[in-house]
């Protein structure tokens, strides 16, 4: 399977590149705005797993580019980037593409992190109004700490929560979810369902900044 | 310490009055809008803990009475009823005496629940600003399944997340909760991110639905 990470330089990129590079046998395939600074952090990244004993073989694209060859299409970009980014892909989608959301809109003021919903009623409903019909869209990976994420030296232990109104683009994430170690994937109903999904990421960044035993958090479902 | 649960007849107040009884030596008050029916749930509660070996003494009264009498008064009321049942008690409460709210409001469609707070942005900011201005008002016990919670045989692992804009109000519901066996009280800062805490009601009750093997769903933050 091909996985390609749109935004893939950001935060959350990086950590599921290189999750993904490390745990499964999917080619994976960095997008950035600027095919350039995709094939720099191809570069780090491969560095970074080889540090980890993990000879990887990473390829750096335009986003367009690597939406184009992917089975699987997360869009990893900042939330306010997301339309966008759906927009400028969405002639290389079809219905064998799963278009992945882990974005959350959040605002912050003293207090915390609130979470911040577009007129949609949450990012990954935007993403399936802006998507193309035809193409299933799953809601997956909101509410992992980019910094646990990226660093390969964290054994994980944590849940993601699904949503999807495709039942077989839901399995599909799921089994790929499964593939990373110490991330179990759990079932969070259809797209509807997402905003209650999102709002548990500025919830987590808010536990780590009050509680000074705690950071990095993430959620289990027990 | 006393301890009213304003509501204490309802799922949410009957096992946090069971666990307080089992795990603490505080006096417990259940309260209701009804004395006698509060009465009656007191009788049922004694029993349940009798057949765990625990001795308890709890006393039923209006709740009204309850919190004239409680150093904490727990609104263990459904969401629509919080408003008027602090407005009920209030010439009771005084700058002693801890206001804590676990109610969440909550709209079911067919794909789940959903979040819906009342206008002042969450239930916990709703009691805050309608009980008098010196009491203080500690958000608590929101996500906690209320199955699991009245079933003493479930030993538990969970957190519960305390939001508070008083310090000191906080750090006692805090040693409170501590009491209970197996629940880790968390702070997830002031009241004014209490709408990210209370969202999390809805998505258990999601996670439960959409999990066949997970049931009385609750949150370990790690």
């Amino acid at each position: 399977m091909r996985i390609a990470l749109l935004g893939g330089t950001g935060d959350i990129g990086e950590g599921l590149a290189l999750r993904f590079a490390r745990d499964t046998d999917h080619e994976i395939l960095v997008g950035s705005r600027d095919p350039e600074k995709a094939r720099d952090a191809v570069e780090e990244y491969e560095a970074t797993l080889s540090e980890h004993g993990v000879d990887a073989d990473l390829k750096g694209f335009a986003n367009e580019m690597a939406a184009d060859r992917a089975d699987v299409v997360v869009l990893s970009v900042p939330p306010y980037y997301v339309g966008d980014t759906v927009d400028a892909v969405a002639d290389r989608l079809d219905e064998d593409t799963i278009l992945v959301t882990p974005a959350v809109g959040m605002q912050g003021d003293e207090d915390g992190m609130h979470y911040h919903p577009p007129g949609a009623g949450s990012v990954t409903e935007l993403v399936a109004q802006r998507a193309p019909d035809e193409v299933p869209v799953v809601g997956a990976f909101h509410n992992l700490a980019a910094g646990k994420l990226a660093d390969l030296e964290v054994e994980f232990d944590l849940d993601t929560l699904l949503v999807a109104d495709d039942a077989d683009a839901k399995k599909r994430v799921r089994d790929l979810t499964n593939e990373i170690e110490g991330l179990r994937p759990l079932d969070a109903g259809p797209l509807a369902n997402a905003a209650e999904v999102e709002s548990v990421t500025p919830l987590v960044i808010n536990i780590a900044r009050y509680n000074d035993d705690l950071e990095d958090v993430g959620a289990k479902w027990v």
